[in-house]
């Protein structure tokens, strides 16, 4: 019943060195802010899974509707061969080997500082050394909705937001 | 630069046995679907954090626009005072002893299975023992986007959800 907490943002996680693969996931969160830490939980199924374990890095890379598609690929694919049915295209990180996501509003390069076994998925924590973002898409740190973060809602269904704010 | 990864859900903790309190967490993210394990990250500044260290459990609410007033208080004001300035009301849970809220479109009852500090915020990690919720917002297990699920922006700007899919 996680579909309780949906819809949730969905994120590609880029990983590998030799060969780049590309995979969606929404169960993602941030967990500090000073120093930036973030975590995903992958399935030891994926085949990100091995290669996270073996390079001890990924990149988080930040989709919008334009490449919805390409979404919908990394997600129901495997391994590395579903790329020949994506659009998108990698372009070098600063910091980390893994590449990131040219078409991506931002890519967040992240060294691997703890992974913990929780259920069915492992818990990858990374810190994040550095990132690359569209300046039109965070405007003073702030996500403007005209470009269409994605977000999940089931299956096949995916949705982005309102372009109201709501001030409190 | 958290900023990059939102709009992110935003959700209401509810802890403690003899008061409770409630506070509002963005950064929390599903670990396993079976058995159904959640995390949530809190600072240790939090009136939150204390509770959950000694009780061991906490409840997850799911909330809407509805709601949104009592949101941005439950994130803001500190202690259990600030339920004063609230309008949410809390019921029994079924397998927990903290509260459930009743205004909420879902509660989902945890026990605590682990701790974990990274950086400034120490992750809890929940095995949902327990769940309820309003089966005209989720039905078959998928989330109704009329229910206006809220989204947090950045500082007081809230949005939700746009009530187009789209599907691969």
């Amino acid at each position: 019943m996680y579909h309780l907490l949906y819809p949730l943002r969905s994120y590609l996680i880029v990983s590998g060195h030799q060969k780049t693969n590309v995979m969606t996931a929404d169960w993602l969160t941030i967990l500090s802010k000073e120093p930036f830490i973030i975590g995903v939980a992958i399935s030891p199924k994926r085949y990100t899974y091995r290669l996270i374990k073996e390079s001890g890095e990924f990149v988080v890379a930040v989709p919008t509707l334009e490449i919805l598609g390409d979404v919908w690929v990394a997600g129901t694919k495997s391994t590395p061969d579903k790329l020949k049915y994506m659009k998108i295209s990698f372009i070098e990180s600063e910091k980390v080997k893994t590449k990131s996501v040219k078409e991506a509003v931002a890519n967040l390069e992240c060294k691997l500082i703890d992974e913990r076994n929780y259920g069915d998925h492992t818990f990858f924590v990374g810190e994040v050394v550095h990132f690359m973002y569209d300046g039109e898409a965070f405007k003073n740190m702030v996500p403007d909705l005209k470009y269409k973060f994605l977000a999940h809602v089931a299956m096949n269904e995916f949705t982005t937001f309102e372009e109201k704010i709501y001030e409190c």
